[in-house]
C-alpha cells in the first residue's frame, strides 16, 4: 500500500508516520520516506536552488515535480514493486495545496500532471487537521522557519482550506483526522482503525 | 523582439546567433543567451542533476521547465522590459522537439505549459535545418558528446521531424532555414532578410 501523510507544518504528521512505520516494518515490509528530498540528490537539488531564491512563480512547482519524479523512480516504485508498504510524508497533494491555494496556480493542470507523468497515486492519504494557530506555535518553537513557515498564519489558513477541499473532492482516498487536543497515541488509533477499514491487517 | 534559434546540435545555430547578436548589439540593444543554463545557478542545477543521471521519463521536462522559468524571470523578461532584443539559443521548442518527438511525452500538455506558466512566447523562431548526418559528424569532431548526442543518428532524425512539424503548425512564428552546404555568411543573409520582413531595421 502507498500511504501519504499530509497537513501543514506542525500538524504532527512526522510523529504519526514514524508510529505507522514502526508498526508496519515489524515484518521488514515498509519504507518511510518524505518529500521534498527523499532520494540521493534531492536535498542537494533543493538547497542549491532555494539558496539563491526562486524568482518565477512556477519554479517551485517544477522543482517539486522534478524531485517527485526522481523520488518515485528511485524510492517509491522499487519499494512497491518489492511488495513493501510505502509511507510518504508529503506528496502530490502538498503541491496542490501549497501551489494552488497558497500561490494561486491553476488547479486542473497541476492535478493532471501526476497521472500524465505516470507517477504513483496513493492508496490512502491522511490529512492531519490542526488549527493553523496551534501548528504555527509548534513550528516557531522548533527554531529556524523555512520559506513556507515564514509566510505565516494567513498562508497556513489557505493551505488548510486547500487540503479540506482536496479531501472533499476525493473522499475514497482521503482520511481526515481532526487532531484537536488529542495525544499522538489517541490520534494513531484513528490511523490504525482507518487502515484496517482499508483492508490492512494491523 | 524575442528571437529564438532552434535546431539539432551541430546545425550552426550558435554561429548564427553570434552574428545576429553582433549586428543588433551595435546600439547596445541586444542580449545573447541560451538554454539550458543561461542564468546564475542554471549550469550548477543542470550538472548536479545530470551527474547522477535522471531515472524518470519526465524529469528532464521538469528540469528544463524549472531552468526556463528562472531564465525567463532573471534574464529574458528584464531585458525585454528594458527594450532590448533577446536572442536565445534553444527555448521551449527544443523541449517540445526533444521530449515529445525524442522521448515520447504527450504534445498538448507540454505545449500548453509555456502559456499556462505565463512564460514569454518568441516573436520569431529560426529552425536551422541540416541533415542529421552532417550535424552528427560536426558534433563528433567537437569532442565529448552530451546525453542527447550519445543518442545518435536515429534520435536526431526524430528531433528534425519534430522541428519540421512544429514549424508547419505555426508558420507565422517560424522561419525554416535550409542550410544545405551554404556558408555561414550566406545563411545569415537569410536570417537578416527574414527579420527585415518582420519589421526589424537591420
Amino acid at each position: 500500500m502507498f500511504i501519504t501523510f499530509e497537513g501543514i507544518d506542525g500538524c504532527g504528521k512526522s510523529t504519526q508516520a514514524k508510529m505507522l512505520f514502526e508498526l508496519l516494518n515489524k515484518n521488514g515490509g515498509a519504507v518511510l520516506t518524505r518529500e521534498p528530498g527523499g532520494w540521493d540528490g534531492g536535498d542537494a537539488l533543493r538547497s542549491l536552488v532555494l539558496s539563491g531564491g526562486l524568482r518565477h512563480g512556477w519554479s517551485e512547482f517544477f522543482l517539486f515535480m522534478l524531485d517527485r519524479a526522481e523520488h518515485a523512480a528511485r524510492v517509491i516504485e522499487p519499494a512497491l514493486a518489492a511488495g513493501r508498504h510505502v509511507i510518504c510524508e508529503r506528496y502530490h497533494d502538498s503541491t496542490l495545496a501549497y501551489q494552488v491555494w497558497g500561490r494561486g496556480l491553476p488547479y486542473g493542470p497541476l492535478r493532471d500532471v501526476l497521472l500524465l507523468a505516470g507517477l504513483p497515486v496513493p492508496d490512502v492519504t491522511f490529512f492531519f487537521s490542526v488549527s493553523p494557530e496551534t501548528a504555527l506555535s509548534r513550528v516557531s518553537r522548533r527554531g529556524a522557519p523555512d520559506a513556507f513557515e515564514r509566510e505565516g498564519l494567513g498562508f497556513m489558513k489557505k493551505i488548510d482550506e486547500g487540503y479540506r477541499t482536496l479531501a472533499k473532492n476525493e473522499r475514497s482516498r482521503w482520511v481526515v483526522v481532526e487532531c484537536g487536543k488529542r495525544t499522538p497515541e489517541e490520534i494513531f488509533e484513528n490511523v490504525r482503525t482507518s487502515l484496517r477499514g482499508k483492508g490492512l491487517a494491523i
